[in-house]
């Protein structure tokens, strides 16, 4: 489907988490760059923003990051290229757009309205250990809200989804 | 806390909506209107935007429609005040950003993004017979997110809240 | 060719103007407000924002600011509905769009950015005492940006587009 | 001033233009990617938009565009990450925001509403053989508005301006 441009992969999630799911966030951005693929995600300096893009970095991956305000030095320093927005949560939209397949690590409300306006936009979204409860369920009918438990089932999700 | 101007109330909810659903939303709007309130809705002609905005304009109430295209016609009748942003679903943030209260009615995906988006913003949402199940239970626990029954109890809630 | 809902006449122009300017958009104010129109503006607290809104307040007309923050209390005193949209410089598209005719008063860049969305979105735009030298040069021969020099002659040129 | 992140040049201009300005886009491109620097644009399959991204991947450079749709496919080939806004004219403030530098090639309004919010958000724009009269005098007097005649002075301008 997707033929010549390498595969965008959007990993959203909170600024403020655990450090498990930081953990896994930087595995799953570890596994991004191994196969190839870009990484994008919210940009800043916090939680599953910088942790994803350490994680792809660490592989020599390449990272954009969609930030909200009108500076640069907002994003974090594994990210390659910051896309500057100055937008506040409008770059939202775009974050999820610009994803092929969006990943949703646990996060709030922020990561929700990302959840939401992916699926409004026909995007298939892998929630990586966020339960989000019975929001949504239409979604997960239609196959377009999965849950995915580790970041290697995720990977493989996504190989499936863009092949 | 508001003084001079007058209360913005937000009216989200979806496009496609049962006849119970269109006519709490026309009831609600009813009644914002005659409570001297301004209502403000995403303005197309659908659902819970068209029926709220119908019914303010029953009351004489004044009515705002941010509307996502590029064109006034895209506007319901219902709509004084059509804000044409060609900012597609981008918009959703202004709609719950200018509103002092946001109230939402059931919907899918659009109305769940307006929910995050607003709760992200401090904002108070007002679920009317809107069941989204568990998420954004913090929400719950510090009262920025209450479950209504009526349009009666809706309202009453937002007197509390811009006295 | 606008029916039943009242014109909207967008003002913009620059924070810091001449004192001949701050009155100039004065006066327009007072004139949009006369003709019952609605006047719409950028709404933050400096220059034409202020001028042409006071201006319309005095006649009891109904105005309204785009705001480019997040925040309500940037608005001016004299905006009765502020748009929140918390988007900076990429409300300046929204100003334009939503504006049936579009009034250009002395200013600066950011004013010069919305008579280029405005003239780009297929909006007539009225130079008011602007000058903005050879800029533009294709709208002119088209009719779409048009020079005026009292808001008395201004509103004349309103009155013709928009019957 | 800019470290370790390579350096984005945002080449506006407008999406018909002439066999010449094509070539000076391309031309531009092809020395925008020699330097090693990632080349921003509009994303769109015409004009200024098209020559430059083809000149840049002539020459293995990297390419971004800011798309104004919701679709992918309306980037050109040359495009090697498209950035999906949906924000239509709005995402004219994102070109300029995220570029280190702004080149401003012959266009129309367009161009001009992206060379007006460059220079209102303080960005140094380059105007290569495109004549814009005597608008936005103030940011000549203070050296942030720099006419240039080829792509290779342009270059050199560029080179003064990152180091």
């Amino acid at each position: 489907m997707i033929s010549e441009r390498r595969p965008i992969i959007g990993v959203m999630g909170g600024a403020n988490v655990s450090d498990l799911d930081y953990e896994l966030a930087y595995e799953l951005g570890v596994l991004v760059a191994e196969n190839g693929w870009i990484l994008l995600n919210g940009g800043r300096d916090a939680g599953v923003m910088r942790a994803s893009a350490e994680g792809a970095k660490s592989r020599g991956g390449l990272t954009i990051g969609i930030i909200p305000s009108a500076s640069k030095s907002d994003a974090n320093p594994f990210i390659d290229i910051p896309i500057i927005t100055n937008l506040a949560d409008a770059r939202n939209l775009i974050n999820v757009l610009t994803s092929d397949v969006v990943v949703a690590c646990p996060g709030s409300a922020g990561t929700l309205s990302e959840v939401a306006l992916a699926l409004k936009n026909r995007k298939t979204v892998l929630l990586l250990r966020f339960d989000i409860g019975r929001a949504f369920e239409d979604y997960r009918t239609n196959g377009s809200l999965i849950n995915v438990s580790t970041p290697q089932e995720c990977v493989e999700k996504i190989m499936q989804l863009i092949h």
